[in-house]
């Protein structure tokens, strides 16, 4: 039985960029080492979820761990929690909030509070307050963004938001949406107007007051979800799990699995992480672990940013970092794909297929020397985010039979 | 409309033999014909389940037969006691069983009652015998192994073991999963405590004593499972059915389905099989049948033995063996699979993909000459195991239009 290491290049699959000849980063990338593994294995095209789904972070990761993100991810709320570091528990509801600003009246002036990027902190951290029985917290996010997690006996997730979704129009009352969310709905309503009241006298809403700025005098909540319950990965696949990876809403999810987070000095999800420290500390984790999640960020945010040569370099960087797994195949199978795409003349996820490749001693070699998104084509697999821990199962040794 | 041969290869796909200088046994082989047929057709790689899943021959052939394998395989029972060449119905509950050494205080002392090779054939029949109106069938396996069968009214699979699965603690009483199998504990606990009355006067068992061997005087019963009502094949697909296949499993398994077995001189289900009788009965078998299943164990003998050569050797002797089908594309359309990759490298089944080709008169050619693992993915095919019956169905002219 191998250990088995699972790299995610989060957002790598791209389309040609004119700045690189019209080729795709990765196209345009060195990456000797990336193409080592490559040439010694098994190389194809990966559909995270299905082709052309266009996939979140969080979606194609449940559905990479073998999770159906159909039926584990119920709204946004709890995943951007998860984003923002909070740490949830199965059960748990979880909103998207925005602070904002009301008149007296409770008449929405500004959904945005005037883009508030100050003090949000603790503006947030006065509304951790528990209401009948339940336990709120709330944690902030960019500019006027916030995480609202209410944690009890008796919550739902179906109930109706409370942002109007539009300005000059008054706060809505939450409704339950069935007969078991009549609770969930009552203590929304009655945080809402708690937020109010603390929020409006606030020493850091009565200094934006002094200077002439809105208010953040209230929070809105939207999106309600519940933190579902995943079946434990370890249990499930006979692993022992961790993950290196720098970004909260990952490892987040990894928590709910039973995948054990490792923090690894330097790591920052973003491009000047250090991932040749990621790399150490995966290898040196085989020592206890079985199975090792890595996700290396910088991929992606060079392509939000549009930055063609960016995520060429963040390619280059990787494969650097990549030198030591190419030692190590008596004893470890290694995947490298990504999550979604995020071509940098899109700025954003699309759905079009990522390649892939699997190498270990002992598999079948496609003999393609160099890996990309075309190229990779031209090999053997063709798989989706349900097959990935399968496939990485049966090229370690550690595959049950099903049948005789 | 066309014949249809589907012919599985049994275990065929490999990985790269050190002793084949780092090459398949597929693509060491010398194949010719296979290769016309390839050349002449479309070829690609195929998944019997799903990408990493290990399958059986079992699971693989029900899915391979357009079954849910996740829903008709409900334990393993059944395809023992099928591979035993015992005749089963759906309904019939079915059992592994050990025979085992037990003092008179029905502890175990033995759980394979020293591994017993001879007189299990006799042991078996003593125990063919009728408890509260349920006809039980035994029949010996290899060494201690046998299949115990359950046919009557009332009977159900959800019953805890008789076997205590280790040694020095007391044979267990079966007790009822549910309240539908309280009637299938009882007669399972009447029938042990049975076997052991039987068994223990047994002559066999007397004469080991003599010897001083540990007497086969119980019988442990383990994995329950129910015989599946299998949809007939025959009128599923429009077809008229039959199969060469040389091994009990599969055979019982397409008897299940409705799909005749035809006995062909000299085919063992081993490497010893006369291939050429097999093609040749199954040639013949087209003027009564439009469909016909021909399994060859041989490549999957010499997979297990860990043997290259004698596997590469195995396609050789196939290939020969095959000759005669390409005068017949006119009239006959064929695929050639495997029903899951058993390398040499490793013994066993492993979830690799398999080359597949199906070739008939008119049909795409793909261009590639040279069949194997490989170059099979530069191919047009990717299926898996529920796509077989529906691909020849289309290839040979028969398969009906869903849809106006």
């Amino acid at each position: 039985m191998k250990k088995i290491l699972l790299i995610i290049l989060d957002g790598l699959g791209d389309r040609p960029s004119p700045e690189l000849g019209n080729r795709t980063p990765l196209q345009a990338a060195n990456k000797k080492n990336i193409n080592a593994l490559a040439s010694r294995g098994m190389v194809g095209l990966f559909e995270p979820i299905s082709p052309g789904i266009r996939p979140g972070s969080d979606t194609a990761h449940l559905s990479i761990l073998g999770y159906d993100p159909y039926k584990v991810y119920t709204g946004r709320g709890p995943f951007e929690a998860l984003g923002l570091g909070m740490d949830l528990k199965p059960g748990d509801i979880a909103f998207r909030g925005n602070f904002a600003t009301v008149d007296k009246n409770l008449k929405v002036i500004d959904r945005r509070a005037g883009r508030i990027d100050t003090g949000t902190d603790k503006l947030a951290s006065s509304l951790n307050i528990e209401i009948d029985g339940i336990n709120i917290m709330v944690k902030e996010g960019v500019e006027h963004r916030a995480g609202v997690v209410f944690r009890g006996d008796g919550l739902s997730p179906n109930v109706s938001d409370v942002d109007p979704h539009q300005e000059n129009v008054f706060v809505q009352a939450s409704k339950p949406l069935d007969n078991g969310a009549k609770k969930t709905a009552e203590v929304l309503n009655k945080f809402t107007k708690k937020s109010y009241e603390i929020l409006d006298q606030h020493p850091v809403n009565i200094e934006r007051k002094k200077q002439g700025k809105n208010p953040a005098n209230i929070l809105l909540t939207r999106g309600a979800g519940i933190v579902p319950k995943l079946d434990n990965f370890n249990e499930k696949y006979g692993l022992k799990s961790a993950c290196v990876v720098g970004v909260p809403l990952i490892s987040g999810i990894c928590k709910l699995a039973g995948i054990i987070p490792i923090m690894v000095p330097g790591a920052t999800g973003t491009t000047n992480t250090n991932m040749q420290n990621k790399v150490k500390y995966a290898i040196d984790a085989f020592k206890t672990y079985d199975f090792l999640l890595m996700n290396i960020k910088a991929t992606d945010v060079a392509g939000h940013d549009g930055n063609a040569m960016l995520k060429k370099q963040m390619i280059e960087k990787a494969d650097i970092a990549l030198e030591p797994i190419l030692d190590l195949l008596d004893e470890i199978t290694v995947m490298i794909t990504g999550d979604h795409s995020t071509p940098c003349t899109v700025k954003d996820h699309t759905g079009d297929p990522l390649p892939v490749l699997i190498s270990t001693k002992g598999i079948r070699s496609d003999g393609i020397e160099e890996w990309n998104e075309i190229s990779a084509s031209r090999g053997s697999l063709r798989i989706t985010g349900r097959d990935v821990i399968n496939v990485l199962l049966n090229y370690s040794d550690r595959a049950e039979k099903f049948g005789a």
